[in-house]
């Protein structure tokens, strides 16, 4: 076997345990009754325990060691061998004690959070949360950084970020789009009553299953089910899996979940497969993941073409709710501006102000400008700054995200670069593809599916956002192409 | 921390990776994609090598040594450490080279059988199966035996059974069942066109679930579903599956496939959390785990106590199929006797015969004294020499059984050895439990439950299914019990 074929067969053997622990998490998800949590928490434990000492090992450091040296490589081959290079050297920065002690705080952390966010309580949560930021702060410590601590834990999510660009991008988001805001709020508001009547719930799913197969999304590679908060989870590009949620009084939020999630798969489902548990085989990263589902979201799922063609169905499925609706009431409602108190529910433009906020309270934490103790005043601060509202207790604001409980500092952001990145690819891709908003007005999502795989899905993590994002479109990130699209759709919507 | 901790927590360590890959093979069964198999295939060789490994790792033998010689062991304990002990000197004795071996002649094998059955003819399936055999009398040679090659297989399922024993066992069925056979086929037939009628699925569905609760299964550790071969598995006691298959023309296939996988599962739940990982919480043997599904599928579930509490219910659920009969004459239908074709349709009576028949076969198989290519001339004498008939093709006859195919020789004799310990059991029940059946007339489960619970349930593996017997009966197993309960039964059925 060569070098590089004996490196693939021992990674591939650890991401076997990884996607193993994938199939436990997404079945305690999905499945597992009540009384299984113990056991199944000591299964994934281990699971990660056996992962990270193979993935760390000397076995495994010589074979890539081995590969390294090899000449013979071809340049796929190259690029895996460095890829999984840094991963190892970082992983190999980490202790078994620090690994433990986190995944220890971990639980303790998200533990605490629950029960805070129960009781409406940021207090009860703080001492936990100041322990995690400490630990963060230590992590950011291990693996090293130029200028920013911060930029250390952007690594894990976005490759090649730091926080002066991302300082930088916000800046851009908050100048583009405080003014468009208040622009909008100047205009009577829309009304989505339509929304917001009941809607049964097989039809909902059933709509969902059909939207997603309209996607392009494969149900002989994945299955939709019914979780509390919608996700996705890939176990191999042949096995992406996709939840979604039902709201009886909200049509929007099993659709735009299914749509959403669907994005997410579409991506998975398009890596290749003959790079199963390398690089090569895996998401670029976590911004570019974000830029599928809100693409598909939002791009695609709340625009005009789309509901040409869909709007029919919509009728038919739900003829009582939309019979005496127009095409256009239902994309004014879907398109609903509106400052709202939690994230996962805000509107496309509103929804960076969320993301701006978090960012700047991460890094501050992380530079130590900011305590946890003072945490919940800048928050309510800020969402009065940029939002124009405060939020009522904690639970719907401070307490809202679940997120820094895990130790995920430097995630956030990646929300925002997605929509972002989405824009601009969208953007390209109607210059790419011919009469691309007709095909999709017509329910042919196929070629914006071909286009997406060919430019983004096949290369896995190959290049990273900002590199994929200049190949793909011939410029870095620019969040210009989202501030002309919002502009573009919120002036027709709200007509200024 | 004293060395049964030491030994306690890789022993979970190893127990975790194990009960990883049951998830995964239980999610293959129930929930995954179509073209998830291959990398399915891959992660689940993985874990098992894995598992493997840490089974007989230096490490491992070190502590188990250590615990070997600790003195200040309890009975409990030292019991746990003999029987992983035992179980890692089996281990050891193979080499990697010999488990990928038979993994890859498993894997082949089956696809071989699925293959050949669908094609009805069994020569496509007979030179795969002669490579299986040959494997299995080399594994026996290499586990070693005293008397008859057949035992070093039957120490997998059956610790402590051997040929002989065996050959003493069938004997006695065969004595006495033949005869009860005769005179039962004297007599008219039953009537059992009643359970042949169209039965709603959603019914029957519901219906399965209410007699699961009824029985004691705990949904908080445990949940039903549908699967083309009923199976039960379990991650912890706190984890317990069971699946079940809906016949829309037959009623008895859902609720007794659920009534069997709930004995299953009542067993494994009963078993001490405490224990999770280690012998003492593990279920003693197969024969033992039929024990618990036969009783309450055929001592409990196809008696008359049951039915007098569930004729009403079942009449209520199906009004249309069953307002118009007896109770009497849906018990008799239930427990119509007839020489039948497939084992896994057959009555308890002739079920063993099905049995009696495979036990056959497979110790001429590993004596030599029957080669695969007159295995399918065997079968068709054996069938008509003692059900009186032959079976019109391959499908119904030899390839009926996939357990061959995955080299699971000497598994079959448990099934028969199941039912006459659920026969000797359920008379102890009887006598340490006043008024027993009419408790269970009145719907109470609960006593027989706390029993089993009691006697066997909570042992794990600390007996043997021999020495369990006596314990719990103060006589080995004696088929005279299941003989009785039969003649019983069938004479009043019967009339005879």
């Amino acid at each position: 076997m060569s070098t590089f074929e004996q490196l693939k067969t021992e990674a591939q053997r650890i991401a076997d345990v990884k996607y193993a622990a994938a199939v436990l998490n997404w079945d305690m998800e999905i499945n597992m009754p009540a009384n299984g949590v113990e056991a199944r928490s000591r299964q994934l434990a281990t699971l990660s325990g056996i992962a990270f000492e193979m993935g760390t090992s000397e076995k495994f450091s010589n074979l890539l060691q081995a590969a390294k040296d090899d000449a013979s490589l071809d340049a796929l081959q190259k690029r895996n061998v460095e890829l999984l290079w840094s991963d190892f050297q970082k992983a190999k920065k980490f202790s078994q004690e620090f690994v433990e002690e986190m995944s220890m705080t971990v639980s303790q952390t998200f533990a605490a959070w629950e029960h805070a966010k129960k009781a409406n309580d940021f207090s009860l949560y703080a001492p936990q949360l100041e322990k995690m930021i400490a630990l963060k702060r230590k992590q950011a410590e291990i693996i090293g950084y130029e200028k920013h601590p911060y930029d250390a834990l952007l690594d894990d999510y976005e490759p090649g970020m730091t926080a002066a660009v991302l300082d930088e991008y916000f800046n851009t988001v908050r100048s583009g789009l405080k003014p468009l805001l208040e622009k909008i709020k100047a205009q009577p508001q829309v009304d989505n009553s339509c929304l917001h009547q009941h809607f049964d719930r097989q039809q909902q799913w059933d709509y969902s299953i059909a939207i997603l197969k309209q996607m392009g999304y494969d149900f002989g590679a994945g299955r939709q089910d019914i979780s509390t908060h919608p996700f996705t989870t890939n176990f191999a590009a042949t096995d992406v899996r996709v939840t979604t949620r039902i709201n009886e009084n909200d049509m929007t939020d099993c659709l735009f979940s299914a749509i959403h999630e669907g994005g997410h798969a579409l991506y998975e489902q398009g890596l290749l497969t003959g790079n199963y548990g390398l690089p090569l085989g895996e998401a670029a990263s976590l911004s570019v993941h974000e830029s599928q589902s809100r693409l598909w979201e939002n791009n695609v799922g709340r625009a005009l073409p789309f509901w040409k063609y869909n709007f029919e169905i919509a009728q038919k499925t739900f003829p009582a709710q939309f019979s005496a609706i127009s095409q256009h009431t239902l994309y004014k409602a879907i398109n609903r501006v509106e400052p709202s108190f939690i994230r996962t529910q805000a509107d496309e433009l509103t929804y960076h102000f969320h993301i701006m906020i978090r960012f700047d309270i991460e890094k501050a934490l992380m530079e130590g400008t900011l305590n946890v103790t003072d945490l919940k005043n800048y928050w309510n601060e800020q969402y009065q700054k940029y939002l124009g509202i405060t939020p009522a207790d904690d639970a719907t604001g401070i307490l809202q995200d679940v997120h820094w409980s895990h130790g995920l500092l430097g995630y956030f952001p990646t929300y925002s670069l997605g929509s972002a990145y989405a824009a601009q690819y969208y953007r390209q891709a109607e210059q790419d593809i011919p009469g691309l908003n007709d095909l999709i007005a017509k329910g042919d999502n196929a070629p914006l599916l071909t286009w997406l795989r060919e430019k983004i899905h096949v290369h896995g993590r190959f290049y990273n956002s900002q590199d994929l994002c200049e190949k793909v479109t011939g410029e870095k990130l620019n969040f210009n192409h989202f501030l002309k699209y919002a502009e573009d759709k919120y002036s027709g919507i709200y007509g200024f």
